[in-house]
């Protein structure tokens, strides 16, 4: 094989132990209602849309799941609400996204009382931590649940970028089953693709447009946020990056690099990015038929009327209206 | 006047309706067991060490009563003993500390329930804000309870600087009775001291190092870490300062500012910045016999034996041991 | 004196071997002529303007004369032509601002032939830097040249933060003779301001809106950009905090405080911020009759109509028109 | 062709006007004395070193080429020593880094003068800049000389990112001839590598770390520092992935990422990254015989012995020694 790259392919492995997914796995959007209570039919019909799509798992109460705007109790019931609807037919994960160990833990414990079958856990925040500390929680709460931990690097929300060595160490160990990165450093997530001495390791690509080089460097699943809204072409682009077609792959993370645009239609307003980004991807998939609202929680400030037409124009170009 | 300059006293104003203390209000430390469980003696100890000093209120739950690091059942708890103990001598802030605005609502109705006066409520963080959701997340917690809101400005926790000009409307408004300045930027503290139209509104500074020129800016009060290891230096500094007398307040600030170094016992082995600075804090009243444990939450990593006689040193160094 | 604060009077210390002056030294501006030459005719009126007012001493070739976009000619050109117009009534300092050592070396070299009588030069940059070599970059330069030597703290240009134990060594053995602290951070100016051991050393707030603080912290002189449109302003504050009268040094900066607000009349357009503040102040000495042209180098962007105005409005209000 | 990707080779391409050159193109060290001048005989080896692998182009007075330490004199030295020594077996492009566009114009007149056939430049800095200011910064220079412009994109030296429309843009107009991507951002590189409408434009990474991903993306070329100790690496890294043989392109590179770690010898004792890795680079063409001395210039302190061995180590497992 002088002329292609094909990754080893996880599915060839030893799985026996795993629970984590290999594939896309999307970080499932929260649907409210206009009073901003969970709107559970619209839940089901995301659930229904992205299993139907051949997603591999469903990450839920992720940074796209608005989960630093959903209270405990309402956390708590996306959860249970997708557990029980999906029936397992792939795993879920949760995430436990709090401030510090404590916290974290209470949020875990509850998780997995709740259905989780992973959990997705981020580097402490509020406070500036030291990577002795990250250490220190990671391995904390690995003790305090069983269930697989995965590491959560996002250094936009949590301002602290997750150190490779850690994560590759963590892993050997077996304190963490994976990671979900989200920061964008592709240099540091070839760090952490495919640690030694961890075989049944997965790394995830939180990237919206290098999912492509992302699984050409080891990743075991994209979760990507615009997954809620084309999760059809990200499982097209896992697929064709599992079989080496790198041609067809980069083509397909073409059109949706164009399609991630919808993130930015509020960056003219200059609203807050998370209102611009969450609030495009419900705008979508109303647009799409699949949720009832695309209400977002407070204080995200809604989509105006230009912004919702320019994801109306985004759909379009990329065949999905 | 010709050669002083003293502030408009407040004390002299109408405060019929004022619940917010003028004076020196610290961010009460939570003392833990060995177990991390709540120290309800140290607890009770502190609040009569810092009542006797003079102070004109108590913050519980703040960051340095390690807000970020309690659940919420501690949170609570914290706060029920102090209310309970001090039995409303002076006035209890109580710090909401948690992501949006869903979430401190959450917090907030607890902490009315438990009897705080007022509350403290950061801008959102975990995802990156705009100034209007900013306006909108402290127009809803004003909405949702009945004390009043003190806006935290932490920008070194949440990543948010608040615009003065949105900190000073919504004080003219009503909706913020006060602001907590923990920024360190004392010319934004300037727009913000004694905004026009709002003469109830309450500016402090959270500083440990520039109390005097926050006070000579127009400051209402101070809620210095530092105050829980030395009190009765943050009351002797308030106090000259509102009697006009500055070369006095500057000599008792250069005294702290150099006790203030305790904070940063732990930069040479660079463990994060809140378990030096809070494990110092605690070492501190150990040593002067007010706490029985140092101990701080996870993940904070405790001082080392060197870093805990570079307190003892300090506390020496300041005539408090 | 128990009321007020009067700083050690710099004017009674021994002064016999001191060149740096104590007072208000203006960043004087470079005015250009349409086709961007120097325009030497109104550069010796600004010159009259300044010394008319009262200032102490003159900083040419800072960053607000616009260092950054001079050619070296013009650098040397403007510094002969202030130098000689002048006639030493003032001390001249000269910025000797550069990206490391050796092209300093250089820059400084041509300054003392031309005339300087003290230097101002940053840490280095485009490189970052260690403290280290930032004191090697201090000693090499002043074993270079036989003037005085000013540390140019100013972070938003170069990137580092002077640190002040490093400002306070290098004063002690006299590598350093002065500070220009333009890093807004009034903290670490209070660790510079009068550093033990080092009676002669002068440091120097670059500050338009804490020049009150700063001198009551003991600051030898005001290096103030809006110095250029407002001199008398400045000095009048210099004069008032000279004699103790904080009361009337506070109010003069309230008034000037609002005056700079002309530094921000881009901002709507978000134009670079040296284009919006250098814009504004030779547009302010277009319209005080000081200047005859408010062309700035390239690539900065002229202020537009609107934001003329702006400034008009500006200076109507202070008073100035 | 289902199992590959073969990026559009630039070498079938038309080519009659372009002189930028597709390859590995080093930005060369300055070898100095131990008196810190130009060690022109180690030049001379050290061009010989780089062609003899097989590089397409020399890249003068870049980052690496220590630029920002050199004085005018100094650089001009180097260009007409490197133009005349390889007598234009291969382009040679010059870097006219410094602040702003009138400087920047100087150093490009004197650098065509000098012989380059191409120029480097980046966005200005020290004055924070807007990109309308960067779009007329690139416009001014590319009038004032008539040679290719490539932009350089630094932002870790500059604080700038160049907008990729902005790139896109005046490569299309034909202003930018290129573009040396040393951001670290392949989201943005992606962008901004082959732009519709310019047809020749070239793209050039800087990265050591991410080679291959960039030419997979369509890179005409590599421009890594480290490509002075190992250009026959980087050579054979470009060639493989000519030729569409991703997988010796990824092996090779993980070699160089191991190698690449020589640039952190320094990061222990936290000197200054320029410091660590120029350092570094020079020790190990020392060790392999090519230069003379591992002198920097100042204020860049050198490596200690124990970041020395260090360097021999990376050497060893590299093959290198």
């Amino acid at each position: 094989m002088s002329s292609s790259h094909v990754p080893p392919d996880p599915a060839t492995e030893p799985e026996s132990d795993e629970v984590l997914p290999s594939g896309v796995i999307p970080p499932i959007l929260t649907p409210l209602t206009p009073e901003r209570e969970l709107d559970v039919s619209s839940l089901e019909r995301l659930c229904t849309f992205l299993l139907d799509a051949g997603v591999a798992g469903l990450f839920v109460a992720g940074s796209t799941g608005e989960a630093a705007y959903l209270t405990d109790q309402l956390r708590a019931r996306v959860l249970q609400v997708v557990v029980s609807f999906t029936a397992r037919q792939v795993p879920v994960l949760a995430g436990v996204i709090d401030m510090t160990t404590p916290r974290v833990v209470d949020r875990a414990r509850a998780a997995v009382r709740h259905g989780a079958n992973a959990l997705v856990a981020t580097a402490p925040f509020y406070a500036p931590t030291h990577p002795a500390e990250i250490e220190l929680h990671f391995r904390t709460l690995r003790a305090a649940v069983d269930v697989p931990i995965v590491a959560y690097d996002i250094p936009s929300a949590v301002h602290t970028k997750l150190p490779a060595e850690l994560v590759t160490a963590l892993a050997q160990e077996g304190v963490l089953a994976g990671v979900k990165d989200s920061s964008g450093d592709l240099d540091g997530f070839r760090d952490v693709a495919r640690p030694a001495g961890a075989p049944s390791f997965k790394a995830y690509t939180g990237s919206e447009v290098h999912a492509d080089l992302a699984l050409l460097l080891g990743a075991a699943g994209l979760v990507p946020g615009l997954g809620n809204v084309d999760p059809a072409g990200f499982v097209r682009l896992y697929q064709a990056a599992r079989r080496g077609d790198w041609t067809a792959a980069m083509a397909e993370q073409e059109r949706l690099r164009r399609l991630s645009r919808i993130i930015t239609v509020g960056d003219q307003r200059r609203i807050g990015r998370y209102s611009s980004a969450i609030g495009a991807f419900k705008s979508a998939l109303v647009q799409r038929g699949i949720l009832a609202h695309a209400t977002t929680s407070l204080p995200m400030l809604p989509l105006n009327d230009v912004e919702v037409d320019a994801v109306t124009t985004h759909l379009r170009d990329a065949g999905l209206l």
